[in-house]
């Protein structure tokens, strides 16, 4: 469920931050700050300000080493994007590389790494986010030149003609060369009927290859504005300072008119079943993957989507999950088996099973023992133990920690341009360890249902047949079904 | 595949104006006014003139009776919507009857039938368009009244308010509380996956639901204007007199801009065969639908779409067709079975095969071997006799030739504001001779392929049961699955 995708070109961040990945590492470090005890309600230092132009200003004061962590999110992305302009939110993200007055174009990331930091940027359905991190006597530089690219971009039609095809080949490489990317932007499309998080956050290619400058001026004024930026410090800093700083540089800008409002469909009530079969001749082994619309975070009621990531770790977070257990261990019809839920979505979340059967068992199979076990699921629930297990396995994940800076910015960022409160980040474990066993099958119950779902076998095209393969005339379908091609 | 919806709630137009009914129906008049034998290239007489703003003036006389069809066509629909705004082109359409400085709210059409006229709107994904037929002397007032709502309507907020509430009701009584609609909007949602064809005309219930007098009055200013509008005049006319008034009527009329791009999205190369199984409560007997993405007549190369047309007379237009034969006659698996292709997309046209099993027949059973017909056809093509025939029958049927004033006036707008030449009613029956046993096999290979197909199957909902009934705890779900509720 990568509905993340990777930022620039040269710097690509793969990973889907998970909530409960974030949450984790973040929390290792929310501890450390804090000095509490686990399984408890804890408190982050977070200090806020808005300025007067609206921008937020968010500081949380780290001094375990001279450094920090400085993102500006804006609370645009893929979802937000014009009909027919998919793929605009990280086109732009892009050229927001390209350069002002002030900076000359493709400087800005060689002068933070001059100054022996990095940088980067990443676009979501909900948001778009730029970030550096280096040595704290640069913050005011790099403040300086975050805020002169908020307003000051000098594009021209040449580098939105040059960023295009860099993108496209982008697209070409990750999706259209990867039929399991292109299996997943498939099913994702099917989940939503009309709710924007169906749009590949790339963008359709042949929306990518007619956006313009027109276009990303347009977007840039809409979007680009204080009153829409969320700026998140965490470092070696006070809060004083940074709002100091913040005044300086951010405070000026001017806004281009009100907030935008963001306009989403809400979906309809899901009715039916569906399902997808893609057939693909650079497949090796069959795939099954199945999809359900969840709550996030956001809209769950009570602890519904802490329940959600107790039941997909239990259900398939490793090989003491169940599925893993009975599928690949016990009846050896799997390779592989798995759960995930995504629940950082600002409108909705995604619960995913996935599995890929052993040669000589059908992937028909393979799903039918699937569904029988999610069955007994839903109506049984999971034992009390493996719950448990699972929520203190979620815990205690702390392979994040050494980045946790970084990862307690961007959940910090994340929760407030997806309109999440901070107090999910703050009660998360307390509410994880409390979740009981009849939660969780209430959730299964609610979440798991056939009618909410998109189940998809991604499986090796058979060779065509010679009579087949004067079928069609047009160029594009025949070749891309067949996997030689991208997308027109 | 009604892809086009009816028009304001009084004065439903339920029919799909597929190419081909309005084709005959319209070449019969044609041909009447010609005075050409069929099977030849027919010469539409029409006039047309484009005023100094832009608006576009099409006369077509027939003298016949001294009536005249007034449409203003202007060149948007549900496909040129912004994202998060499905449904506002035919909302909009709705406001149009609302009133002027000179028409009081609700008077346009008291004023037409008191002349002993009528008036109507329609709203398709390509177009919006607003008719009246009426006594030739009258025509003056008509376009004057037309004019006037072009550039002067009057809108409140309490008029969006009460008129939203007319829509939702509307989309309940039609679409909510019909499972085959429902099931029909969820096929075309996914036959499509980027193009906005995949939009219900009336729009999602919650897009409809958040309609403003904003998002109204910014759509009619971009929208409604003279250089994006076409009028259509068919009648006991002469073109000079119809310019004349036009120009004094129309001429005045300002633009707000250029004419407005048409930004959609083509579709991505279908690569997965696509499956939804709804189940309601409501459904009597089990339905087989599957639509396949096909060319248009605008969209065709050479005779595709005319092929298309006579291989769906045969496979399925009526009684004496391939699978009515096979599947209800013969094989008795099916009650009714058929096949149509509706052609008349700007875009994009579809090809759909349908069927309902008899009692005792399983809907995949009946899938089945349509799947074996449909392979056969693929194969071998159709008998060349049965082809004749159904390019025959298709030329032949006059049904509609009593409304023929109307129908030709529609298919001509509908031609331009869809970008479709002229030149295809003109060689419509000609073309449709003439098309080979080869190409209607090379064009069921190039469209009936399971990758760019929907397969849907509604049946009845099992009844639930107790344990079940206490899943959802949330509103709606349960409850428009089982068929009680609206969407929400």
């Amino acid at each position: 469920m990568n509905r993340f995708r990777s930022p620039r070109h040269q710097h690509a961040h793969d990973a889907t931050p998970r909530m409960a990945r974030l949450l984790v590492s973040a929390l290792v470090l929310v501890m450390l700050l804090a000095s509490m005890p686990a399984a408890q309600a804890l408190k982050l230092n977070v200090h806020r300000k808005t300025l007067a132009n609206g921008m937020e200003v968010v500081v949380i004061p780290d001094h375990r080493a001279p450094v920090v962590t400085h993102m500006v999110w804006y609370r645009v992305g893929a979802a937000d994007e014009p009909s027919g302009k998919t793929g605009l939110a990280h086109f732009f993200e892009h050229l927001m590389f390209k350069g002002t007055e002030k900076i000359a174009p493709g400087m800005f990331s060689r002068i933070i790494e001059r100054h022996g930091g990095e940088d980067n940027a990443f676009t979501g359905p909900d948001y778009t986010a730029y970030f550096q991190r280096i040595a704290k006597a640069h913050l005011p530089l790099v403040m300086a030149m975050e805020a002169d690219r908020m307003r000051n971009l000098r594009l021209t039609a040449e580098m939105v003609r040059t960023e295009r095809e860099v993108i496209k080949e982008e697209r070409r490489m990750r999706t259209e060369n990867n039929p399991r990317a292109l299996f997943g932007e498939r099913l994702n499309a099917l989940l939503f009927l009309a709710h924007p998080y169906r749009r590949p956050v790339v963008g359709w290619m042949d929306d990518v290859s007619r956006l313009t400058l027109k276009d990303a001026l347009a977007f840039y004024r809409r979007h680009y504005s204080p009153n829409n930026a969320i700026l998140v410090v965490v470092g070696d800093v006070t809060p004083e300072e940074v709002f100091r700083l913040a005044e300086k540089h951010y405070g000026p800008l001017k806004n281009d008119g009100p907030r935008p409002d963001r306009v989403r469909t809400r979906e309809p009530a899901p009715l039916a079943a569906r399902r997808v079969v893609m057939r693909d001749a650079r497949v090796q082994a069959p795939v099954f993957q199945r999809l359900y619309q969840a709550p996030s975070y956001r809209t769950a009621n009570g602890r519904e989507a802490h329940a959600l990531e107790i039941l997909a770790q239990a259900l398939g977070g490793g090989t003491t999950s169940l599925l893993y257990r009975r599928l690949v261990v016990e009846e050896k019809l799997a390779a592989w088996a798995g759960a995930a839920y995504d629940g950082d979505g600002r409108d909705y979340g995604v619960f995913v099973v996935y599995a890929a059967p052993v040669p000589g068992v059908s992937p028909e199979r393979l799903e039918a023992r699937i569904d029988e076990i999610l069955t007994e699921v839903r109506r049984d629930g999971l034992p009390e133990a493996e719950l448990q297990r699972a929520a203190r396995n979620l815990a205690a994940e702390t392979v994040y920690a050494l980045d946790s800076q970084f990862a307690l910015a961007r959940l910090v960022g994340a929760s407030l341009a997806t309109e999440t409160p901070l107090s999910v980040i703050e009660t998360w474990e307390e509410q994880l360890l409390a979740v009981t066993p009849d939660e969780v099958r209430a959730v299964a119950r609610r979440v798991l249902r056939p009618e909410g779902a998109v189940t998809g076998l991604l499986m090796k095209a058979a060779a065509r047949k010679p009579s087949e393969a004067t079928d069609v005339r047009r160029g594009g379908l025949a070749a891309a079904a067949a996997g030689k091609a991208s997308v027109r």
